[in-house]
């Protein structure tokens, strides 16, 4: 299977260069009777799309998604669902210089190198444009998921450069145009993307993403895995450097004591699994986290090289995100719910006649038996 | 594709649970013609085998290869490559107590909910036992990239538990038991290993592998893109619970300035990519770095449930490695060859006849290069 | 990989129902480099369309083919190239009835068990529409294995219902309605497709492909044989019931001393193999011939139940192909020429560097050396 | 993924050479629960085995498979199931003379020009002694397919070189050396086989295979679809050179009337289909016919050329089968077997939920509602 297409059952297959006459996908191996609207898919894309803030490019990318097929009177029908996306704003006049030199940090010389052609208009295919693709197709996945399994996925940004912001509420992400989950912060983020832009630099992110109620179960080890899938899909998010499940790094400082998620009745007592053991969904959220690195268009003048291999420097204007973090939470979760859903497929494919008679264990158990239990191993140890 | 094959054209169908008959693998797609002996599998086998310090599991796993098909007179046929690795010290009796309760930071909740039956000697099919399949596939794969482009694959631990182990030299990797690139710090990881076990407790560990003279061009965008695999490798390996590619989580609090790798003719100046940029290869060391939790088998007394969902405590005794990480430097090298090859036809396949005018730019600049440049700039920046 | 994505490294993901807004394409992994215009796909596009001529449907589809990526500058640049074709002349109003009727022959029946909802306009997904999908990819593939190894991929029509056509000359083909290759017979044809169409009945067909210069080596035994993707590809083809390679089911009858091959320094003696042996392209012409069975949509009355399970009859009106065989060559075509281009990638990926010492023997020895083996042989048998 | 793996969901992956250390496969994707025994997979085992008449070779090859994984307690774990099947009577001395020339028929050119190297000994891996590995496997798949679905999968020998035997009783087919559904003709098959034998010539044959009792609803169309599956398993058995589904080639000739299997509630009146509806399955008997070519090691004396190119002769002594068609009907089966389970679980991955309100019909009308329904259609016909 060639390197456009993405799942095994779940099928996305995508097309077309940033500045080309359109984007678009092949949605395969959904199933059939799902209520499906373009306008199911344009809310989400909404939420990626450039110019909604001055903290984002401003590019003029209305992003309207056509639906091509699949879908019959108001219905997916399971066959193929063609999901097409006009490029309307394409300047490509910004980019005449692009063609000449490679941009230090982007994919323009690994390109080059690798297909002795490209389409350097914008990027071409390696264009965080195609992201817009992914979005599509992921609200498509989100869907199925909620409708089927009552799933819900979110993520926020958790840090804008050096700005660590933790979670405090679901509510707080969709009322700020950072994706943070807590709005007090905003006024310092918009200071500091104001002076960011004014630098002529750019920062990094962190997204995190949470997928709840998904059923345990899911992941096809031992490479078929859960978060291995989740890796791969998150990893190949244009700019993602480095990809966590659950505690991820932190773990290695950890002890088994502390890392491991103790079992009751009552649910499990901690998810440093991130909801993933042996590559299977627990039943736990899944959750994960990404490291987006900074845009590599900044303003400020670099070294590199022409294509005649000459030295050279380059400056990059345009419009581009000085955070290219900020629109990418609603990419992480497409690319979540993509994995989700290819794994559900996968999973009663093999399983559907599966019964188990071990009851299953609450995703997490209330806080105060939490509470309770920690007090009580305390006053052991006070004891020994 | 069923998750136990890995690999698109150079693929690795792995089988086997660690008290059964046998593990095993077949490794298809394999050039032909290559000098394949068992003596080369045996010898990375030989590097991830216990019992060869204290301070890893002290069970005997001979871990003995048989190439049971795909070599004749000594050289790869191209044909699939057999291989069967017996299992001999397979205490079953050490692992009754498994069958009933569900130990924490394991996966016996999620096979047993996944499938409604597991084989839990050993942890059957979930056991690390399997990464000797990997290690034995990929001794295939590092030796066809050593031999054809000249890459050399080597890894390192870079953190047992708080004990950072920063980079050294290669020599001193191969000179001691936790396979760290400084031998300085031995003793002290000694002493901490020991008064870790002596506890019942565990840690984590962080493992880096570098690929070097992979060439520019491997990768597949927009979504089987080099690092995507290397992401979905290495999270596939048991334990591991984050991927970084370069400066990984760094690049968060990177400004662009610092992060994307400014090139010159003389070779990239930095190499915060981790060589890869839009999924291909740049010609620069690929760098990978992974986080592995703390092993859950522990003498400490663990809370959980029992297959009728009852409460229940577990303490797990048996022959375990007090930190896992120590014995997952040839498993990630093993991962990273065999995304590397399997890019290496890939890439081939589709682009065998590019003829690219542009010069390549050498991996990395002369250090003196790179001081002049950065005097030459800091000069410029004090007239400014 | 679902079921409308083909191949494994040069892959074609179709989507489109008959009557929806569009059908189209992403066809992934085209080796860079290669001169393409929507001319190029155009021309194959126009020896399929309908109303061509008196003997096949008279809808209009004008099957305008529109490139939406992956050709920049007249050339492919190795992403994906999007193709579609929008829907034109679609009657909806033709089809009302198959609402409620499963017709006979169709898939009506099996779409609406299998999903539950089914686009019945003109069959939806089913309708043979798609194939048109088919012969734009190929057409792409054709190109490339003209330009790279010489490869010529030619069909004819060798029957029509019981009117067999032997090969004459690939000059004929052109030349009329039929794609047979032998222009005397096509009055004959004519008169008898006449007398089809107004008996309100259809026929079936046989249709041959031949691919021409092939180079040995192609196929991947032991389950990816030529062969047998070729007979997958072929199957594929809407009314498709049967595929033979080489001598085909004449083999049955055939002697070992009649069917293998013999083989001489000045070329192979006979091609019972159709160019194919274990799996693997011989370097002979590679010969495929298929049935495809008589048009199910007829004017005359079949029995049928409906959407309730009710008894019902049937007579289909609207502008249907009295036999479909006659517009399949161009498909046939592209199946075969889809299926050797993904062979030639994959070959490639494991055996670029495959130096063999033995002269490869050419294709097919001259008439003068067979006729003067033969004797040879008759005067040996003789003697004896 | 690379040719020696098969299927997308219910995955083998085969190994071995005719004269290595052994031969076998892993079988991933198995549901969990089945009961399964080494002894369920050898008696299909011993059905193909050589030895068993004086007609077939009298190789020596108890084929004993041993189960490596993938069952724990007697019932399959949903893990890879490793079977492993030793070679035994390897006499390689019968074969050295195939190291300097290539077998006519035989894939020794072929082989040879694609790898530059090959074991030579026995055909190595283009030997059907890999067919074993299929048998192997299709008995797993056959087992669940019963146990789920009531589904049967039978196979007999239609024609023997010119000899056609059409369908008696299944019965029939386990008691006589030839798999022939009519023991009457066996006495002239022993004569006819004798004669063959003694003239060092071999002959071709036609198995057909049915399968009963699958439901309405298997396939992926538009490339996925059942009877492009089913063509691409048979096509890949060594020898086949043809493959048919239901009329097969005999629709060429049909009208559409005759063609089309009429639908009534009390079922369908005819299965030219085979079973197969636009690639999905319809409820009736699966009909699968293939072609398998004449042996090609023969006594008689044929031209050939060697490792240099220069012409030579070669006859072929050895214990080979004169009709290699014989042993091919438990193949088939298999083969058969493989592909519908892989469809049976990639159905149910997109459609579990399905719920389609109409009825299913019954796979074929009882005879005597044929016989009134011609009848009354007969009448309706003197009438006009």
């Amino acid at each position: 299977m060639s390197g456009s297409t993405l799942g095994t059952l779940f099928c996305v297959t995508s097309f077309g260069e940033s500045h080309g006459p359109a984007i678009g996908c092949v949605v395969d191996g959904c199933p059939p009777g799902m209520a499906l609207s373009a306008e199911d898919i344009q809310v989400e894309l909404d939420r990626r799309k450039p110019g909604t803030s001055r903290h984002v490019t401003q590019r003029r990318e209305d992003d309207i998604v056509e639906i091509l097929s699949g879908v019959f009177e108001g219905r997916t029908t399971g066959t193929p669902i063609g999901l097409l996306i006009r490029n309307v704003d394409a300047r490509s006049k910004d980019y005449g210089k692009i063609a000449e030199l490679f941009r230090p940090g982007h994919a323009d010389y690994t390109y080059w190198q690798k297909y002795g052609i490209r389409d350097y208009r914008g990027g071409g295919r390696q264009s965080a444009r195609e992201t817009a693709v992914r979005v599509a197709a992921g609200a498509v996945a989100k869907k199925w998921l909620h409708e089927r399994y009552g799933i819900v996925i979110r993520g926020y940004l958790a840090a804008l450069g050096p700005n660590v912001v933790p979670f405090k509420t679901w509510e707080a992400v969709h009322g700020n145009p950072f994706f943070v989950a807590d709005e007090s912060v905003v006024p310092e983020l918009e200071a500091f993307m104001d002076r960011l832009r004014k630098s002529g630099d750019s920062c990094g992110a962190r997204v995190n993403v949470v997928a709840q109620n998904v059923p345990v179960g899911w992941g096809e080890p031992v490479y078929g895995k859960l978060d291995a899938d989740i890796a791969y899909n998150m990893m190949s998010i244009n700019a993602v450097k480095g990809v966590e499940i659950g505690a991820g790094f932190e773990c290695i400082t950890q002890k088994g004591t502390e890392h491991s998620d103790e079992m009751t009745p009552e649910g499990f007592l901690t998810n440093n699994a991130g909801g993933v053991l042996g590559g299977i969904s627990t039943g736990q959220d899944v959750t994960v986290s990404i490291a987006i690195k900074p845009t590599s268009s900044i303003r400020l003048t670099r070294r590199t090289v022409d294509k005649q291999g000459a030295s050279a420097t380059i400056e990059t204007h345009g419009r581009h995100d000085p955070c290219v973090g900020i629109r990418a939470t609603p990419i992480a979760e497409a690319m979540l719910a993509l994995t989700l859903i290819d794994h559900a497929l996968r999973h009663r494919a093999q399983n559907a006649d599966v019964v188990c008679t071990t009851p299953r264990i609450p995703a997490q158990a209330p806080q105060d038996v939490i509470e309770r239990l920690r007090a009580a191993a305390a006053a052991e140890n006070d004891e020994a």
